[in-house]
């Protein structure tokens, strides 16, 4: 969630979603009830209503907002950089220093994301994936015809690529000696060369 | 898990197993309750208590198994084949193809791993882990010392290669046009050759 500057509804509305999402991270969202969310947050319950209609707003929100402000976060760093390769190297370390600034929500994001109920917001969600994916399934395509990457197929690329950085999630520990982004670097250098000599 | 040949016990209690590892594949440990196993497998829970004496018995049970028969599968396929290359790409093969045969309990011990509460299994689970990241990483260990790999760390091309497969079990529906192996397979020449030309 990105910090808000509008007052105390705007700050309000902000510490439900971050706790929420620290909690849903921890314990997923079926053992997560409103009661432990409005304890952790210090509001009553009908408080928590004043900003959404169920748990299941809740989770919502946070999926959709991270994924849409990943997306763009990710978009800004590719069209910063010229060549393909840099703008693949920029991308994936853009997704690394995004997953470690959002982790809490990054996390619940990629847990829950198949527990969209809501039809509408969970087409939201499909599309907002898959852009993303697209968006790097572009920068693959254009470095091929560019000459710079070998014919590979961009799908299989794109997918490794979301697969290094997403499995973060599960082995990742904020505070240690080495940073998301860094990871994410090192990644970046071993698709791009390759192992073979 | 593995089908028994002896008699009809081991055949209860292999479907026993099997069904526990599809409903929490589902819908999670938590959600699953004995009842429901029961109901699946169409015993009654006394039965299930003659074979496990808890719901979390079950579980450790599939992730320790599916571990343990994972680890020896690929191991098979890295001892069968020569260059670190072919061993590589042998062994991405080889856990792309267990995946897809054990799927279910493959998918219930990649989201239950962390589920595990009973201290001496869990220590089973990670040291099982261990070692299979270790069984790749000495294979691309082996592949810089030989010179056919260029000097990549080890300890991120495991990882990087065990995200990605393990990230399939997020996306993969057996039964589609391509088989799990195949992809591993177009990853493994992805990580071979790398992007650059």
């Amino acid at each position: 969630m990105k910090r808000p500057h509008n007052g105390s509804e705007g700050v309000q509305r902000f510490r439900i979603l971050e706790s929420s999402a620290r909690l849903f991270a921890h314990q997923g969202f079926e053992a997560t009830s409103l009661n432990e969310i409005a304890e952790e947050v210090s509001l009553s319950k009908a408080t928590i209503y004043h900003y959404f209609a169920s748990k299941e707003e809740i989770y919502s929100e946070i999926i959709l907002d991270t994924l849409e402000r990943l997306l763009s976060f990710v978009k800004e760093s590719i069209d910063r950089n010229d060549t393909a390769s840099r703008r693949l190297v920029a991308a994936m370390e853009a997704h690394g220093q995004f997953f470690e600034d959002n982790f809490w929500a990054f996390t619940a994001m990629l847990i829950g994301f198949g527990g969209i109920r809501e039809l509408n917001r969970r087409a939201r969600a499909v599309a907002l994936r898959d852009s993303y994916e697209e968006l790097l399934r572009d920068v693959v395509k254009a470095g091929i015809e560019s000459g710079e990457f070998r014919k590979a197929d961009p799908v299989i690329t794109a997918r490794a690529i979301l697969s290094m950085l997403n499995w973060m999630a599960r082995w990742y520990k904020p505070g240690g000696p080495k940073r998301a982004r860094e990871f994410a670097q090192e990644y970046a250098s071993l698709i791009m060369q390759g192992l073979c000599v």
